[in-house]
């Protein structure tokens, strides 16, 4: 393949390093692609970088040293994560979301590629610098904004099980209890999940009492992890003391009102890292 | 914001059109985003499209019409998809992936996003011409693989349970018998997840018996949503007659002899449709 012009490029350069968050590619990959010198590359990159930066569409980060290269962050500006939050504070405040027992409905919104990839990208934005090998989150409505963050991030995810099923082999199980509703349960995950030492930033859907994030922090303490961070899509201020001190929400549930049909949401910590 | 190169803006419309597979821009949402002529912009989705076909990147597909406009489709080239799957037949069949009951270890692998974004385009890939207005799925490892379809497809995902929680609101329940084992089993969906009368794809991570993708059909009646394929990462070879008659796979498990350490797998039927 030759004598692509700059334009071309530019498209594949692009779509890759878009399908690619925060994985390092060396010049010589795009080099050998397009047969092209690395002065012509690196100019490509440079009018990339640029443009996403005008647009707030993340940056690409050049790594020096032999084994460097360029990574693209897929890390928005913070203006656009604000307008983004505070949309999806409104749409959640809607009252055909209280479901009777004073909860929340935000499956569609989770559900929703475009929406949960954002969320992913904010989650990810909190953690990135801190350079974590795994996104750690418990089945089910945890996964997908774990999921995207993960992606956003470059590193796999590690699900946590309710039941240890035999088909992942023997796992390490603890029992944990619900901050909110005070009953035990149990949390498993395969052995062959994660390697040991590992360094880890556990996501959830949603956080009340802090019980399920603890259980995740006690699991990782089993494989030698080390918890750099904690983060969920939407937690509770009341209880204000929670089981875990530390973590990032992106949206605040003050109050719902069964009665009245009320819901009261405000953006969460994240923007105050 | 006016005056943009056509580099800077072909590497601004890539960069929106990967995030957003399968989602409809009108032209003008770009000729207004750059100040420039629909002229000038059309002539970049051509730049863009020639680009992306010559590097089974995927397409940009036409939309004619008032409403109409372009949309990304993240359709690789076949040779590409082969050797995707070629490989991963490879890496699946190491012998450490043999779990005792004759089981198969694929989480890295599904729970890894750069693989399993190729995994669900690929699926993605299979249903797109059916326009699917969901893809449905059930707890917990088809989700990644399911969320990925999703995403390419452009739609939301729907996520079976085996268990009903209350902080769903009401659901609709069914009993299956899982293909392999006969036992039966419980599979919840609430109520809210899905509009009536909808187009499903139903993906899962692995298929036997074929039980729990018969459940999930059941299920899909009680929705009166019509079923318009099945897609699963693997399925067994054995038993050949299962529970559902029809379904995608991409990769076959021909055999696993626990004793020799042996796993044999084949490329499934993806790619004979």
């Amino acid at each position: 393949m030759s004598e692509y012009k700059k334009s071309k490029r530019i498209a594949a350069i692009v779509k890759i390093l878009a399908d690619n968050p925060n994985r390092l590619f060396n010049l010589s990959y795009f080099m050998d692609m397009f047969d092209a010198a690395k002065s012509s590359i690196s100019e490509d990159i440079d009018t990339i970088n640029n443009m996403f930066k005008d647009m707030g569409l993340g940056k690409i980060e050049t790594v020096t040293g032999a084994a460097g290269g360029i990574r693209y962050l897929p890390i928005k500006s913070k203006e656009k994560y604000k307008k983004f939050i505070d949309d999806l504070c409104i749409n959640l405040s809607k009252m055909e979301r209280i479901i009777p027992g004073g909860f929340l409905y935000t499956a569609d919104l989770l559900y929703t590629p475009g929406i949960c990839s954002v969320i992913g990208e904010v989650l990810a934005s909190c953690f990135a610098g801190k350079r974590p090998d795994y996104v750690v989150t418990v089945e089910t409505k945890g996964i997908p904004p774990a999921f995207m963050t993960a992606r956003a991030l470059g590193v796999p995810i590690v699900i946590c099980k309710h039941d240890s099923r035999v088909t992942e082999g023997s796992s390490v199980s603890i029992n944990y209890i619900s901050g909110s509703t005070k009953n035990i349960r149990t949390m498993s995950l395969s052995k062959r999940s994660m390697a040991s030492n590992s360094r880890v930033v556990i996501i959830d859907d949603f956080m009340k009492g802090g019980g399920t994030a603890r259980g995740m922090m006690n699991l990782m303490k089993e494989f030698n992890a080390e918890v750099l961070g904690i983060g969920v899509v939407v937690a509770t201020k009341e209880p204000e003391v929670k089981l875990v001190d530390d973590y990032v929400s992106l949206i605040e549930l003050v109050n719902i009102d069964e009665e009245k049909g009320t819901i009261e949401l405000e953006s969460g910590n994240w923007d105050k890292l």
